[in-house]
């Protein structure tokens, strides 16, 4: 398999005087994600760009968070490509994820949907993410401490080695209210890094098990934009926050899905944009 | 059509006082793209979540950079959709590229062979772009000088609007050698803030017309991942700097496409990963 950084000789300029060194680049690679269900063709969900590593927990997230599946029973297994006629470098380049049974939804009809009809806006982007958090168990509404929200991200700084090396890796964390950490991935791709962590939960953690008390927040090195909030959402994450800016749409999902949403946390400063009770909407 | 940015009611929070006051977002909508060829039926390109605005530009951008159009006369014309049916929001969240004659390029099997074959790696991706280079004119390989390239990311930053009222919005820049400014485009999407900016070079610029003279760098405000190199070698621009750091397969396909690659500019310090020399690699 690919490691996640590579080395590369480099010029570095500094006020004009050059020298040549070894660099660490973070590595990027493409993963083909299919969806295998039985008695079926095996369906290709999409390729991501993405940093080796963790690749099992990444396409389990996105078949969470596009609405393949709806839990962690509806998942027989994940493997890579099994072709032996393959280079070692394309075998791990393509994972395929074999559902226990019918997609729970069609997913692919999904896909399609906006090509015959001729109107997409960000109200069906917020009602196809109502759909599918609509499934989920019901969770109280629960709401953070803005304080406890500021410090995470300089929590999720402390466990990133990637970025220490190559200076190029998002981060995603999932941390309790308590400040404890449940996992910490990273990745080139900001959305990558996120579905690794929603994977991890799903797979390994018990996630959308019908736990009500199950409080997590999902912390992101970067900007917050709707598809890192619809993520968080259909796992059941109950607050986003990061260091950079939300979006419109990100702060319209997270009214409507009940979360908390908080930016620009750092260095004691913390900026909130829903409070996590959908009814003051 | 939505505006660029939103205003919504915020608590922030610092070292524990809490202040409401009204912030403003960087607005975000999902843009469907569409491609009509004479005789065919429509077919979806995509949808991306972008902010509003240069909606055209980006539309040219995607249709360039993924190989569906090889130059600015194989677009006969670009059109939100007419249905006078639909809310006003929908209406201008779906572009339709119309061809001048069919796809200079079957980019529907393009986006389908990864699924009968097995394999997909980083030397098929290169391979893939190194067909879509292969169509531009014949251009010098072209030397930048770092110093030149230092500079940019902060040329660029004294363009943004938006990021300055909402800390939330990516933007991407064209430059001449002498540091002079073609265009910035801003976006939530740091890919769309790039197909706005190679868009417009194809529509206003005259870009891909064969002019060998035509020497211009892509700045980023982001990293550099390999999306952006292809985008910009697509359009045939021969550098891409950035204030962030570059990937693995980014150097790779700079190193092939005949492109310099420099990455953490600022502060008069700028690293140079590979020098515009296809011969060195």
């Amino acid at each position: 398999m690919t490691a996640p950084t590579g080395r590369r000789r480099v010029v570095e300029w500094v006020d004009g005087v050059a020298r040549a060194h070894e660099d660490r680049l973070i590595a990027e690679e493409p993963l083909e994600i299919r969806v295998a269900a039985p008695g079926a063709r095996d369906r290709r969900l999409g390729v991501t760009m993405r940093t080796p590593g963790h690749d099992f927990a990444l396409a389990a997230g996105l078949v969470l968070s596009e609405g393949v599946v709806a839990g962690r029973d509806e998942i027989a297994g994940i493997a890579y490509c099994t072709d032996a006629r393959l280079a070692e470098e394309q075998r791990f380049n393509v994972v395929t994820v074999a559902l226990a049974a019918g997609p729970a939804r069609d997913w692919q009809e999904r896909s399609l949907r906006a090509t015959s009809a001729c109107g997409v806006c960000g109200t069906d982007s917020l009602d196809e993410v109502a759909d599918l958090v609509a499934r989920l168990p019901v969770r109280p509404a629960s709401r953070w401490d803005p304080s406890a929200l500021a410090v995470l991200p300089d929590l999720l700084r402390r466990h990133q080695q990637h970025f220490d090396r190559t200076g190029g890796a998002h981060a995603a964390g999932l941390f309790r209210p308590d400040g404890s950490v449940v996992v910490v991935r990273e990745d080139v791709g900001r959305h990558n890094a996120v579905d690794k962590v929603v994977g991890h939960a799903l797979l390994e953690g018990g996630l959308l098990g019908g736990d009500a008390a199950l409080n997590l927040a999902l912390c992101t090195s970067g900007r917050i934009g709707f598809e890192v909030v619809q993520k968080a959402a259909v796992a059941g994450f109950t607050a986003v926050v990061g260091v950079g800016a939300p979006t419109t749409l990100a702060a319209r999902l997270c009214d409507q899905a009940g979360l908390t949403l908080a930016g620009f946390a750092r260095d004691g400063r913390v900026v909130v944009y829903a409070d996590g009770d959908p009814s003051t909407t």
